[in-house]
């Protein structure tokens, strides 16, 4: 079975073509391919099918081998890929996801590398709570991206125990069902340094939602203007909030790492 | 750039035909090969080269790009994968290392997996020490395999913390350049349970002189058997000692994972 894997700031992927039919068993296929010892080694998987509602459609598997609603870093991934495989020459390409439709826009870029934009939708902001945690006070803005964020400003990131406070947050009774937690020092209005904590995953270099998230509360509370780049420990990304539509975008890079060849038994 | 990886017991490694002549900058190829998240990722590089002393000559690459001088999983799989490249259809071969001489076994197996004995040298058993880390007192057996290990017995492994445990004993101020350290359970005279905690690592898999260096500590102590089987996170090894030559030699599946094509611009 050939497979592509590429990354977006360090949030990697393998994909499959599965326009004329995807391989049996695809959560248990997931799991071995993203399997980082005894398999090819990812973040997930996401597979490429057609669509009826959109140019496209994609379904994404997370490591473990439960299928995910939507990837920022993914998504954009794909698009290139789209591109590279020949399939389309258009650089506007609508995906139909788990989340629903999304918009993806092909911008500059080379044979290995290009950047590209995705339509994230509207984030829904709450209003902060204060939470105990790790044995102190925090100040915690909830944010929706379709994933549920909890977002917290520091004057300064240095020395943060990521782990302990991130996997307190993330479990706080507060949130029944877990939440992504996103650190965030605002640097200067047009500039966010974040690390963040996903649930279920722990810390990671880059998380779109989360990107979007950290912007969606900075701006809410004055603090960020509208547009702005995010540094997280995988890369740069730029975010923008469209005051008029309420969507946000999300633009970074789309990278192709290698392409492989996997031994998988299909029954087809 | 072609390249395959394969594994043993979860020690995974990205490897390269340079029969004909290798690439430049193999220590920055190899960290770039090995990074998990930006690059196909392994746990180091290992290039096949000709020798005039062996049948073939190894070098191995950790993922941080520096050259090691041997590794037991690793050289398994090269084994396997010169019989797989149709290189030769000895099934003992003569291998060069750093570290010497090495003679690899190919037993039974299939395309995919082959059990494969490698000759890991002589021991070197010290005379057990009482240590003080992480809160109480260890009683540790010091033991070389060309690399130096310390071997502790506990009599139940559930609970371990190893990350504490294991960072406090890797720089115990006895051992200025730093230990492998392995927590062995003896199931029975001719099985031992075990973890691993690599000396610029942490916890891995498995560790192919760590298992030799956990038995040659057990048969030293009167506890095992000179052959046994040693059960890791990884999988099962299988470790016997010639009490007459004095070598030890491991046995245990070598694994092809997948095989992929990596643009590596070359200046050749």
């Amino acid at each position: 079975m050939r497979f592509i894997k590429m990354q977006g700031l360090g949030n990697d992927y393998i994909f499959l073509n599965c326009l004329e039919g995807g391989p049996e068993r695809l959560p248990e296929l997931a799991a071995a391919l993203s399997d980082r010892h005894f398999g090819p080694g990812a973040d997930g998987l996401i597979c490429l099918f057609p669509s009826k509602r959109g140019d496209f459609a994609m379904r994404m598997f997370n490591a473990d081998g439960s299928e995910g609603e939507m990837c920022g870093n993914g998504i954009r991934c794909l698009g290139k890929l789209i591109r590279d495989w020949g399939l389309s020459d258009r650089t506007r390409l609508v995906i139909e996801t788990r989340a629903g439709l999304r918009l993806v826009e092909l911008l500059d870029g080379t044979d290995r590398e290009r950047t590209v934009r995705v339509d994230m939708g509207v984030p829904e902001v709450g209003t902060p709570l204060e939470l105990e945690a790790a044995g102190r006070r925090w100040r915690l803005t909830p944010v929706s991206m379709g994933n549920p964020h909890g977002v917290v400003f520091l004057e300064n990131m240095d020395g943060l125990d990521l782990e302990m406070i991130g996997s307190a947050l993330e479990k706080h009774p507060a949130f029944p069902g877990g939440i992504n937690v996103e650190f965030v020092q605002v640097s200067a209005r047009d500039r966010l340094r974040m690390r963040v904590w996903e649930r279920g995953s722990g810390e990671t270099l880059a998380c779109g939602t989360g990107a979007c998230a950290a912007l969606a509360a900075a701006v809410s509370a004055g603090r960020a203007e509208p547009a702005a780049q995010v540094e997280l420990p995988g890369g740069l990304l730029e975010v923008r909030w469209d005051r008029q539509s309420g969507h946000m975008d999300l633009t970074g890079p789309a990278v192709t790492v290698y392409e492989g060849e996997y031994p998988w038994k299909t029954d087809e």
